[in-house]
């Protein structure tokens, strides 16, 4: 009675399997050879430095007075201590124990006592950009960096008819929990004391290199709608049932962002969430999140940014949710000592082959 | 001078030797074939499910609205988050995350999303009992359950000439720590700014399979009675003489519950106190303790209760500093890497080999 | 340009080189055979233990009410638990747990509950002596206490022209930081804050058997003196040319000692810091710092005492600033899993090969 799948979909089946593959997804590195967020723009005054990571490696970004952002690694080659404690100079960054200073090529091109010629060796560097109110870097090879696009399906954010909420913390699980939590809608159960009771129709799937694709509609079996959810759709909507699985959901994991769509018929899209989990541990079971969160500015002019405090705080609710739920997970994988998940839901096994497939899964002998 | 062992008795003459044997108790894990309460029935209201622990394992303890408290392992077969932060529904309980449903039995009974045949494997149980405001579980082999007695020798805390105190809070070390604790009543010099300063003679002991027992009697040899004391004994006793070593004091460890009473000549206790250390780390270097301590009302009605208060506080202060000194003992231990007592006392050595004989020794390989 | 190098003095030469030996420096244990302060005289009352440790090695410092402090290895011989929880009884400790009473020899001279043929062994002892209100142990070889100096060239604190500030707190690092950190004087870059802009220029440096000493004048380039600085020369000084490199700076550690001295011509030294950083963790991963800094009193009488609060401060800050570097040095040292610095200041690489010859390498097996 609860089955809610459209038995003539092919690619809506489901298995009850053990995911039985050998590589545990948990220990699966993300694959560096992309654009990381690592820090928000705001975050980094004019003439400063701070410091950030990329799964365990230290990231000192140093924005000078003038010209643009640039990454180094957070270490003085020196000492080791953090550049980012360091003093900006003109385009470098001088180290705050000794003074050593380092450009933008990471080269040591000063160490105060030091003459000139004997100068030692820099300091490892990012390619590094910034959009959309973030810094990203490039940690894997820097040869691929010009040729693999920064932050793909970021549209709306720069779309005057949309207001964007950006959001983000750090999480205490590895990427891949916060991709299957998204994905998988059913988890709605979770939320029913912020969204009411919504029983979710999974539509159907859709899997191409680097893509994993889930579409759902929804129906509000009980409960109010809640403000916030109004505010995103921009209307009020009732139990009636002109409503139910009138819009599409639609989740994208395209690695190693996320997005998360809400359409109804061929409109624009009235929700339009871009999100990444960048790991920051070098065991990467932690990770930090950067999400914009694009509603669709409704015809009233000036009701979205009036009620936005309300969306604001809905959307914490939900995400605190989530957060305090992936930790739980993380702490039963690291309690079993591995994976255990019994995944029935096909779309979400074919998330978890995605993952495994486009990050760096542990070479035998790193398995701890 | 200080030898105040009767010279006489052949079971309580000393020998000055190292604990040689080549298990170190403090890696004996706790023999799971017994009941071991894991909360307080107060805790586990109806309709409402909590998350405890035996050694490791997370249990979730469900309290239908109608039906007796049932147990099943904390993590739901999905993946693995607590069950204990799901919602009791009639009989079963359904996981927070995505509403997988398991009934006594443990047996997934719903996934919301998925067709009836095909629901997977559920999760181990435990069999539970209630009894005495505790809840417990008998963690080993399910078929040894009904065989086993559940908290023998808790008889006081039913009888209405007693008066019971239900108390306990988790300590940092392992469960053998407690009983030698208790067990070697030479440590009253611990006691002695609670207690005064009495000296115990130690009477002899009993050794049987799976019992341990010693008795002693007591001299106050300088200090005031503290008040708390007064109220188990039911009356004020000074130092005269016909107070000293009246009393017989019978502490036993019947594996793995330890008992300690009090009694004058062939009167009921006038103190009975039963108590239990329910291992709570996978290591087992921690316990949950759970005592409960009965004292016999006086003859004057009331006075037990109105200075019930004072009896708790006096209590309370010789268990805080027998908590003390167990968790220095514990992270002595760590530092050493191991067991390095010297144990003098027969008794106590007795004891040691209860715990272990009764208790899961470490296969040689897990020496760690 | 910024070469502050004398080119014509040869053991002034630089040259850029990793330190490449194969010897970890952070895994070098000091040398036990020396005397350590492990406590200031003013923390142990008369009647009383308390307990302090070195290296991993707990002890306990008794100071009966009568006669001179004594060490014991803080474990006792039953059970484990700390002797400096116990009792001072006359000459000797009583174990808080069950008494066992332990005299100046170690030896256990009574169980309150045993026959005086049968005492069990003792514990270990360190030589113990107190000096310019510390404590110092002996925990290496006994045998060799008496021959070795304790605390040399610590003059200036029982000197009445000086005034002596006593300070020190646990700093979260190997002590070969400590030893770096202050013999490297171009490190003054980080303190610019408190002390204005210094030009260190280094004259030259000694090695001798257990020794290396620095030696180094300063310009003021920019920023006004600090006022705790004027009062340890006594005197206000100006940016003009006659102040500048006028004043010489030694710095020496005489293994496992160091000190700082600051001298005009031939004069005594307006200032005389005498410090040692004595190992805490088994690891030697941290370290508790004892310094006495002793300043020569002006002709004024009572200016110094006066001012003797904003000296405090200054150097509480300036002491606050070297204990984050440390600690991020060796928190680095933990993120690399070993030693990467790339030294090229000769004496610094000298201070190195000293730590590394007058301490205890690690076995190669013991390579963690």
């Amino acid at each position: 009675m609860n089955q809610t799948v459209p038995p003539t979909s092919d690619d809506t089946s489901f298995d009850t399997e053990t995911c039985s593959n050998t590589t545990d997804i948990r220990r699966v590195r993300s694959n560096p050879d992309y654009w990381y967020p690592v820090a928000w723009s705001r975050e980094l005054k004019p003439g400063k430095t701070i410091g950030t990571r990329y799964a365990g490696m230290p990231i000192a970004l140093v924005r000078p007075v003038d010209g643009p952002v640039f990454a180094l690694e957070d270490r003085c080659a020196h000492r080791q201590v953090p550049l980012s404690k360091g003093v900006v100079s003109g385009s470098s960054v001088k180290c705050c124990y000794h003074g050593w200073a380092y450009g933008r090529s990471g080269r040591c091109i000063d160490v105060p006592y030091l003459g000139k010629g004997k100068l030692p060796n820099g300091v490892r560097t990012f390619p590094c950009r910034e959009q959309n109110g973030m810094i990203f870097v490039f940690p894997g090879d820097p040869e691929k960096a010009d040729s693999v696009p920064l932050a793909p399906h970021l549209a709306k954010a720069d779309n005057p008819a949309y207001k964007t909420r950006y959001f983000g913390r750090t999480v205490g699980c590895h990427y891949s929990f916060m991709h299957e939590n998204l994905m998988d809608m059913n988890h709605q159960f979770m939320h029913s004391k912020q969204m009411g009771q919504m029983k979710p129709r999974f539509l159907g799937q859709k899997r191409e290199p680097g893509l994993v694709e889930a579409r759902y509609s929804f129906a509000r079996t009980s409960g109010k709608q809640p403000f916030g959810e109004a505010l995103i759709f921009g209307e009020r909507r009732d139990v009636s049932e002109k409503f139910q699985h009138r819009d599409v959901m639609t989740i994208r994991t395209e690695y190693p962002y996320q997005t998360l769509r809400i359409q109804t018929g061929d409109e624009d899209p009235v929700m339009d969430l871009w999100i990444v989990y960048t790991p920051q541990s070098a065991d990467e079971l932690t990770n930090r999140t950067f999400g914009l969160l694009s509603v669709k500015r409704p015809k009233i002019p000036g009701i979205l940014d009036m009620a936005w405090p309300l969306l604001v705080a809905f959307t914490e609710r939900i995400f605190a949710e989530d957060r305090e739920i992936v930790e739980l997970e993380q702490q039963a994988w690291r309690d079993l000592g591995g994976d255990h998940n019994v995944e029935v839901f096909p779309v979400i096994n074919a998330l978890r082959a995605l993952l495994v497939e486009c990050g760096i899964s542990p070479a035998s002998e790193s398995h701890a």
